[in-house]
């Protein structure tokens, strides 16, 4: 059930007010809305865009730059050969069930758990008991009414319950046919209607398009950039001078047809990701040469055993532990999961709410070993924003055999590797004149031999002088071999390259959703100024840094603002006039509901002596100085080397009011 | 004809060479190279990636930041309503023609381009002149032997070789008929086979896929960020606190299932934009707030008349001339068209090597009412980068009248319009007894009654009392209104708001053409050492900006580098490490391949006295400063406030040589 979430000051948070802002403010907007709209489909505004801009930076800076990680850009159009192989067109699917009345198709796993959700509110409220509604009032209007057929305040018997809550705590582990098993015990129809729902099939995800003017090359929109990134592996590994580990990495859109996305901006069909493959040595324990670095970072991790045994309860460890213990399997995917938190701590992201939860078998993608997702907890409940899987040698694997073309590494080794092993050779002078045509096979034959028959071979050999293998196709089925034709000997053979097909972890950001959890979980309203939303960005990630506001429309301003616009600008720090009528305080509520982190206001002292007052966005609070001190005070609070306290502390504090 | 181009040192520009670097160095690769390619589709690698990066930053700085413009990220996926209704799915299309024999399908205006353009390099040939090639050896091998069905030192009779000019200069103006008579008359068959081709039919250049499960929403990807744009016009203009003129910006991804693409990175089928919808009043002649700024900078000029006359001679004048002399249409065209020079300029595209050229009708997109392109001189010929047109109210308008949803300006007038108008009232209260159930048809047809009309039966009705107006459908189509039904007078309304569509200027930039001409720009080779390249990106978007080279892999270099490392990036300015085996000149010359800018050498005397040495790429010159001193050169290198003339005349040079 979705939980209860509530906004960083403590209050109950409010997702219709927050909705509300976001499209009046143009956050975002439903694609094509004048054409009545496509579901799963959103454009997003300024604001938006100028957050999403900020965080590609930033993640680039933090990833791609940091780790020197070589960057690539390839197509959304993939042909069906390489999805093939890969294994999306057989299993890139979810289960759908149509309603054969209405033509509505569901997602069956989203369906069962909506159902199951509903009865147990339903149960909740026969019991007396309230329920906290953190759904906006319209939406759930809707919702129940939507759900009516199936719930509204029936009281169920405490086995049932209890079967409902196993049965959500692990709704991603179950196959098409589990689910259709799921519909038929528990009565899951068309909430609309409460017709009868044919049983789930498998839909494909991908956009399917045809390539070039004779439409004879089938293609998709890539579901995700990997695939790009395996294929390029060969030219990569070159590009880093044939050193390993390295990491390959890719910021684009991806594209899913979503059966009935729902849910705003965090299931849709068109979305940006930004995806990492990091490729590693398969022997030697996966290690990390900076996993020392993260070691005592603690993650609340939810591990697969605990979900199957029907619980969601979380252990805060150290992921130096969680690695020694086996409960992540290996340094590198340790490694990428701290630094995943890292970086959603820094942009902003509550860190009471993450947590790291473990994929369990039947919900884990065809190609990965093993999965950790870093879900962050929304009004919509525990999302999942970005993925860390162990891909394995999978990928690598099935395009090399697909195309014939090695995608291996091959190192000197350090030590050459002595491999002691028994040669069968041959006479191959003998051999000809004495089997004529079957020569060829039975020398095959030869060549396929084990090593241990080999052995077993060669002692016949030495005491009989002879011996007999099967040959098949040949004579009865046996070929006698008399030691003039044939040796078999132990040898030593010395190895000094090594070719291995690296394996991948995957650190996979999904970019909106982390955009829309980072947005709720810094929404607020201030005491006595409930109607207004503050959004507090940190500054890194801001839409915009600075509002800069001019007491008035005096000509006076019009330089002083110039000036500063423009040495920000150079600083790289986005800034924005706002030079409308309106009060200052109306200016700046304005812009708190934008996210803007800071404020300069221009007066008539500024055009005496060239000193500002600086607000800060969520304290309101106000220092004045010159315009050296406060232009240095943004740069530091922009690049996170000094808090507004700090600021406070060091700079005489501004006591005038902002007139509303 | 592909002009012989050179590159900025003034040698022959060598394709071949450039395209082997650019793979070699991957710059970019086929896309799906293991599974044999797509043609028209590309991977960026690293160098490619880091450059783009680059480039969208500085593009959001120069035109979105600084022009206060409104970023907006639409969906590729749009539904079939919206293209058809914007014209996509009728007319944006190419010509193409099919070999019914070989199944081939040819792009029909390229074709012909291509046999006219062999034809003419044939007859030269038959004269016995030298024919300069400036693609690569090896592809113009194959292109020879191509067209060879068709060409191959054939002498033409002057009158021919004239008209083959004269089609080749507006070959972008021919429709499909005008190209069918092109061939017919011209013999223009398949050029490997010689056989017939079929007349040309319009082919559709979108990708084609449905939305949703049930496939019945069917769609396409986007041709163009614009139409993304012109459905948010009503929220962008609210965003915008109703203040007119503004402009909308997008950078994405569009597709475009071109017919056969070649010509590498210029012809893809997916590929990056950065538009620019800017909404200005049509009243008033366009004006644009900021011309003034621009009115004398020099524009070389191409334009609709002079190539219709079969002409490609540029005119070099002031866009203040152009504009005043009614070249370039109106002010807000003029005004972008100079800010797109000044952009490529600052980016380091050639100067010698733009052009604007004009679009002729024919040639214009369905929507444009006037377009300019500027285009750059490559090896492959003038290329179009960057489109501006005028949109006119085109979009806007058809958007609106099917949707029914307004798309337009409400402006308070500042003189209140005061409109003399002739107005017909009727008696209401007599009307209906006298006409009964044609009472409302009656009402309607006086309601219809023009301006012109009014006046006249103004005059009858004072005259005769009783005027005669046509009814289609009551009585004998005439009815007679005496003065107790009707008053016409003449009276005085005041408008205080007014209503208009916008009109828009777009300008559209096609990043991946302009990155290629940029590096063709700007690669040459240096003198005696021919076989590596060199290519000059300025700073501001080089893919790596400075190179860290310790002169060995010595333990003391460390600390230093990783604390100019960390500085670095700190200052935002990108910087890799080269800590290979090779020699030192080895290490920069690999670089100097990737376009880094600048270099800094880290030797024992750095580690004594923190002094270091930085190379610069172009000259290889180098000088040696503290620590201090040359990141604050490096950082005015980079933001462009001082060049390297400036810098080696303030700090002494460094005379080492670099060993190779």
């Amino acid at each position: 059930m979705a939980p209860t979430t509530t906004t960083k000051t403590g209050q109950p948070f409010d997702r219709s007010q927050l909705d509300q802002l976001l499209r009046r403010r143009m956050f975002f907007t439903q694609s094509f809305e004048i054409y009545g709209g496509v579901a799963g489909l959103f454009d997003y505004g300024p604001p938006l865009c100028a957050l999403q801009a900020n965080f590609i930076d930033f993640w680039r800076k933090f990833f791609v730059i940091e780790e020197g990680m070589l960057e690539v850009e390839p197509t959304i159009l993939t042909p069906h050969e390489v999805l093939k192989t890969s294994g999306h067109v057989d299993k890139f699917a979810d289960w759908c069930c149509k309603d054969p009345k209405t033509g509505e198709i569901f997602r069956a796993d989203h369906l069962v758990e909506e159902v199951l959700e509903a009865r147990l509110k339903g149960d909740l409220e026969a019991r007396g008991q309230a329920i906290n509604a953190n759904t906006g009032a319209e939406e759930d209007a809707k919702k129940k009414k939507k759900i009516k057929a199936q719930a509204t305040a029936v009281k169920l018997d405490d086995a049932t319950r209890e079967e409902y809550e196993s049965i959500l705590a692990k709704i991603d582990n179950y196959d098409g046919q589990g689910l259709g098993e799921l519909m038929t015990k528990h009565n899951i129809k068309n909430p609309a209607t409460g017709g009868d729902l044919l049983l789930p099939v498998a839909f494909n995800l991908m956009f399917e398009t045809s390539i070039g003017p004779s439409a004879q090359l089938k293609g998709y929109l890539r579901p995700e950039t990997a695939q790009g990134q395996f294929l390029n592996f060969a030219k990569l590994l070159d590009f880093n001078n044939q050193q390993m580990p390295f990491a390959s990495a890719s910021i684009g859109k991806s594209f899913r047809n979503e059966i009935s996305p729902r849910a705003g901006l965090l299931r849709v069909r068109e979305f940006l990701m930004a995806e990492i493959e990091h490729f590693v040595d398969p022997e030697g324990g996966k290690k990390h040469p900076r996993f020392a670095e993260v070691a005592d970072v603690e993650l609340e991790l939810l591990d697969r055993d605990v979900q199957l045994s029907g619980k969601t309860t979380t252990t805060r460890m150290k992921i130096g532990d969680a690695v020694a213990q086996g409960i992540v399997d290996n340094e590198t995917l340790g490694y990428f999961l701290a630094r995943i938190q890292a970086f959603l701590k820094f942009i902003g992201v509550d860190q009471t709410k993450v947590r790291f939860r473990q994929h369990m078998a039947n919900e884990m993608a065809h190609y990965a070993a093993d999965c950790w997702d870093a879900e962050l907890l929304t009004s919509y409940g525990w999302i999942e924003c970005v993925g860390c899987a162990d891909r394995s040698a999978y990928d690598l694997d099935v395009h090399s055999k697909a195309t014939k073309t090695p995608l291996l590494v091959r190192e000197t080794r350090k030590e050459p590797l002595k491999v002691e092993e028994w040669v069968a050779e041959i006479e191959k002078k003998k051999f000809g004149p004495k089997f004529k045509k079957d020569g060829k096979t039975v020398e095959a034959a030869v060549e396929a031999l084990s090593q241990e028959l080999r052995e077993k071979l060669s002692i016949d050999l030495k005491e009989k002088g002879k011996i007999e293998i099967p040959v098949e196709g040949v004579g009865n089925g046996t070929v006698e071999l008399p030691k003039e034709l044939i040796t078999i000997e132990k040898r030593t053979r010395v190895e000094n390259t090594r070719e291995y097909t690296p394996n991948v972890i995957e650190p996979s950001f999904g970019i909106g959703r982390i955009l829309y959890a980072l947005i709720e979980h810094n929404f607020w309203t201030r005491e006595g100024d409930e109607a207004r939303g503050v959004i507090s960005f940190p500054p890194i990630v801001a839409p915009t840094k600075v509002l800069l506001v001019p007491l008035s429309n005096h000509a006076d301003f019009e330089p002083l603002i110039q000036r500063l616009a423009a040495k920000l600008r150079r600083l790289g720090i986005s800034n924005r006039l706002d030079n409308s009528g309106a009060s200052i305080g109306k200016r700046y509520s304005r812009n708190d509901e934008l996210g803007t982190a800071l404020g300069i206001t221009v007066d008539f002292q500024s055009v005496k002596d060239n000193t500002f007052t600086l607000r800060d966005r969520d304290t309101t609070k106000q220092v004045r100085a010159s315009e050296d001190e406060v232009i240095a005070a943004i740069q530091r609070l922009c690049d996170g080397s000094e808090t507004w306290a700090d600021v406070a502390k060091r700079l005489p504090a501004f006591e005038g009011q902002e007139v509303d």
